[in-house]
């Protein structure tokens, strides 16, 4: 998978794919990550990227220009998507990631200040997805997000004992919350790891934690049931 | 604003820091970040965090003696709140965040690997917040998406050009999103900006910017509504 991130910040983004499970998945081959700078697409002294919005109001908006020349200086291959980050996009959730992870490249438009020209929607047609309903000051970290969750589908990615069969909301939970885990030692400060987990009775080991899915998922988030 | 992060990985919290307006917030004052590596808590030469799951499965968690050691290294303010980032958690929005932001001290634990101990929630009780339906490798994203996104609502963080008075989800627009905005040049690749945000008419542009900011939001988020 490659992934190339259209940022102000590229060192937001070189410096998290530096650690941890980014680092070895760009080591193993699997992921590649480029940053595109549209600050290097400038034509004046200043290298300006934003200005003030028509109209009037705070803020500054990001220029059209320098973003079309960034994006066009990418090598698109065939079975690629070009995803903006704002908040006024399709909410991203794990089905969407699962979607992604099929493409052989993924071009990630990050924003700063208050927001994008609107003629980089109209005239680039980017695929807009939210992290969430919150504003953060950048796309930085929704373009990892999004990095980081559909990275997690490819296959060699992960160590086996990474495996992402049982997460929340995966197929193998039928979408649902996880249930409780429990690690040595068997009782800390007064509280004992559940017998059940203990007995070695395979069946009852999946028959509590289906259930304490299940309970916990309508508790919790009724929504995703 | 004191936000105290506990994670196996400090730099990922530090390095966001050291950038844009993180960074400038830190040197006004205006908020401070410190980490805390569970990993400084243990107790063997390996210095084990995590250890594989009674009754077995794939993955490993992350154990509760080394939690609850750092957590109770954090000197805690009065008005500060705890918080785990997990996808089983209440799902975080603008609202929330602008509760935060009237706290002193926020404290973030980070998971990493397949989770936590049960016994981290049931003894240390933190309140669970998830950044969205969608499975990342670690805490450090979320802990980051609150900071940005809390830190934005602190008086003398953003300067006056940042304003987030009218962003998306805010108070000034009614909670829905963000109509277009256009910058320079008046014209791009035959694509124009609307002529009422050139003609100086400040009711005529209040009332196209609400209309759009309806029209976008019906179109696109009609949950918003």
């Amino acid at each position: 998978m490659q992934y190339d991130v259209m940022t102000l910040f590229p060192d937001i983004i070189k410096d998290y794919c530096s650690y941890s499970i980014m680092k070895r998945g760009i080591e193993k081959g699997i992921i590649s990550v480029n940053t595109i700078n549209p600050r290097d697409f400038t034509h004046d002294k200043h290298r300006r990227v934003d200005d003030s919005p028509y109209g009037g109001s705070s803020g500054m908006v990001l220029m059209a220009p320098p973003v079309f020349e960034a994006y066009e200086s990418i090598k698109r291959c065939e079975n690629s998507e070009f995803i903006m980050l704002t908040p006024q996009g399709e909410p991203y959730n794990q089905k969407i990631s699962i979607e992604l992870s099929k493409k052989e490249q993924i071009i990630l438009l990050c924003g700063r200040y208050e927001g994008f020209d609107e003629r980089i929607r109209l005239g680039l047609k980017p695929r807009e997805i939210s992290l969430g309903d919150y504003i953060l000051t950048g796309g930085e970290l929704g373009a990892l997000c999004i990095m980081d969750s559909v990275s997690r589908h490819l296959e060699g990615f992960l160590n086996k004992e990474d495996s992402s069969v049982n997460d929340s909301f995966s197929a193998g939970l039928n979408g649902m919350l996880e249930h409780p885990q429990y690690t040595r030692p068997r009782e800390y400060r007064g509280m004992k790891v559940p017998d059940v987990l203990l007995d070695g009775n395979h069946a009852e080991i999946e028959k509590f934690r289906h259930d304490e899915s299940i309970l916990r998922t309508r508790i919790r988030r009724p929504d995703l049931i």
